[in-house]
């Protein structure tokens, strides 16, 4: 009875000796990826700190190490996924706490050139690339009539256009210039460009379907979606206002955090339930609390919940990286394409979109919008779980993914040596460190 | 080809339609357990509070009602069981960085007498109740041969020696006395406890096999767990004073915060690697920074963490309640016999170990050795996926693990009030307020 195997993999249904550790092997499992990746995180960190160099891009190669491409100390599951999503959701929550709704929507025209040429130029060079390359690449699974390549480069396409802000906002967060202006504009666009990738991924997919383009389903995720941002945006912080006296009210200890907390999954779950993503939802929960962000010592507690997560979600996106496709030369050029058009899309895009900005700070939020993250890897992994892509085009994709976001830190961090916040507070400091203009 | 579907179930070799927003729902069921276990637990402790009855059982009873027993709108996953591990895992670190070695060495003797007594009178009185009743619950599935009466029975018996000092340990802190005697001698009995509940539990287990009891690797666990325990306790504090300059030296943020997580992860791996449990290790792990938990402002970011983690633990234990198997008055007459044996045998052996305290303080260890919690499940789960418990057993010592977590808070609140922390810190303050002492 091979069924009855099957069944019995369940907890409930179990009853053979083989499974009678599992709840302890499944808890040594656990504890050795979070001792692993917790330790290689840091030291990485550590390591790059000493030699001045990001410490992200440190804890992201702590994960290649660690992980199934060298060491294979550790492998993603489901347990350290979990762990990654919260620690990129506690990250852009925590980004949201330090930035104040106001000076986002002050912004908001130039974010949206910057968003949409940078997601036009990387879709159309992505495309573009792929549809030349994919035949040369993958003879023997896809045959080279034009209609069974275009939906797979469409999708290379797709998976170039969407911006990973969780590496730049580290980054940006690590250099205490969050509240620059520069890095409003990244985090403004990063919203927009998260909303024009729903909507491009939900087209691609719907063409790799059999039911082909569902245009009013389009039409209404992106109502819901400019909605639901545009909402928060507005009404939050009032309504955040509104309930502040209720919940100091309550009896529990740390009740604002509390609060803060079940905002913030409460957001990240609509966001992803109307189908932009769930950091998103996270980072506008945060910026309806960033008023209070220091009642409660809310930013604090957030950034010891971001420093225990934030290793999962970094070494997370190393442990990704597969090297075993890299066998044929032809892919090792398609991936290296694939990261410079990810590169000069990206960047080219978001730069024409802020010229009017100047070269500097055009160059600045260009390069903080090049990082693709977790969310090129989502794409990715969509495209092959829909048979679109093939091994080979996921192993090329998944390398932009993480050289992008590899290459990003070092030069974002040229990109805005010597700038200071721009803000208020950091103006009455200056005055305060030149008591004559005071006195 | 029926092969094929179930390796296809892997995320690399997915290639069907239906696996296409596999990585939205998992993120959507995981964001809702995240969301609807939090705000449940919270709204629970606060409502408990409110009508000043401890906040754990808010917590707990939030569980039952969201969790499969009642609503169903959220089941226990990998990933609601990963939290909750996490939780508890962190929650007897900050309990052990409140705990000071010498504080715990004091009282040596007088926990090894309640924690051996307290898992002997439980055990006997469980396996005896268990030899009674299950021919009487169980004549289909089990023949009423005694031999295969006596293994399921003394399961039921190891299930009830099992102390989940957890549940005990946040209501003292709660209550802000955990460094009251009886805390520290409820705490160093519940380390004790859990090396004599593995021996017994590798006792049966081996019981239960085919190969019989292995005395010879039962001895060698003996001597690795109390080796571990000892070592920790005796060395941990001076290694860490060792390395703390090397600490304070690192260029990261937060380093000994940092370092703190990565020893409780560590230390909890290696005592689940010994067998002993994780949570015995993340104590420990506290323990030896005792004495640095002020710095780094270590003590209210565990608290940070275990804020946020704790619902998932607390939750869990609720969640994991089953009503359906209750349908035969037998089974629940057999549920509350061996919970109403559970606290009798583990009040009784705990008071008696430790009569020569006075009856106030006999009570007050008795009552915070009653739940069973998370141990008393394992050890349930484990019965059954040996096939030595069946649905009927297993729900009805389930049942008790649950009920003697839900009985203790409230009277171990009653058998605590009106008591101040013992400590000298507590003493200096007395004096303090009465100033005619030192003038």
């Amino acid at each position: 009875m091979p069924t009855f195997n099957f069944i019995s993999t369940s907890a409930a249904g179990a009853s053979n000796a083989a499974g009678a550790n599992e709840a302890h092997t499944h808890r040594i499992e656990l504890l050795l990826a979070l001792f692993v990746l917790f330790v290689a995180a840091k030291l990485g960190a550590e390591l790059f700190e000493r030699f001045r160099q990001p410490a992200v891009i440190g804890e992201i190669l702590s994960g290649v190490l660690v992980g199934p491409a060298v060491l294979g100390w550790v492998a993603p599951s489901i347990a350290t996924e979990t762990l990654a999503e919260i620690g990129v959701i506690l990250l852009m929550f925590s980004v949201g706490l330090e930035t104040e709704p106001r000076a986002i929507w002050a912004v908001g025209k130039t974010a949206l050139g910057v968003a949409v040429l940078g997601v036009v130029l990387p879709f159309v060079l992505g495309t573009g690339a792929a549809l030349l390359m994919i035949p040369l690449i993958a003879p023997s699974t896809h045959d080279t009539a034009s209609s069974s390549v275009l939906v797979p480069a469409i999708f290379v396409g797709v998976a170039m256009v969407a911006t990973s802000v969780g590496i730049t906002a580290r980054v940006l967060a690590d250099m205490k210039l969050l509240s620059h202006g520069s890095s409003r504009i990244i985090l403004a666009a990063a919203v927009i460009d998260d909303i024009l990738a729903l909507l491009v991924l939900s087209a691609a997919a719907g063409m790799a379907s059999s039911t082909g383009i569902d245009w009013s389903k389009i039409g209404v995720t992106a109502l819901w979606s400019i909605g639901f941002v545009a909402l928060t945006a507005c009404f939050g912080p009032r309504l955040i206002a509104f309930f502040a006296p209720f919940i100091q009210r309550l009896k529990s200890r740390d009740s604002l955090f509390g609060f803060a907390i079940a905002l913030c999954f409460g957001m990240a779950l609509l966001a992803e339930k109307i189908g932009i993503a769930a950091i998103i939802g996270a980072f506008l929960a945060g910026m309806a609390l960033a008023d209070r962000s220091h009642e409660d010592d809310l930013m604090h507690k957030s950034e010891t919940l971001v420093h225990l997560f934030l290793p999962f979600f970094l070494a997370g996106i190393g442990m990704q990286l597969k090297l075993d496709v890299f066998r044929n030369p032809m892919i090792i050029l398609f991936a290296f394409v694939l990261t410079l058009l990810a590169v000069v899309g990206k960047l080219g895009g978001a730069m024409l979109g802020a010229r009017n900005l100047g070269k500097r700070a055009a160059l600045q939020i260009g390069v903080g919008m090049v990082p693709r993250g977790e969310v090129g890897i989502v794409v990715a992994q969509m495209g092959l779980s829909l048979g679109v892509l093939n091994q080979n085009l996921f192993g090329a994709v998944l390398f932009m993914a993480i050289a992008t976001t590899l290459l990003a830190p070092p030069f974002l961090r040229r990109a805005f040596e010597g700038e200071h916040e721009t803000t208020g507070e950091e103006h009455l400091a200056t005055m305060e460190e030149n008591p004559i203009d005071i006195e």
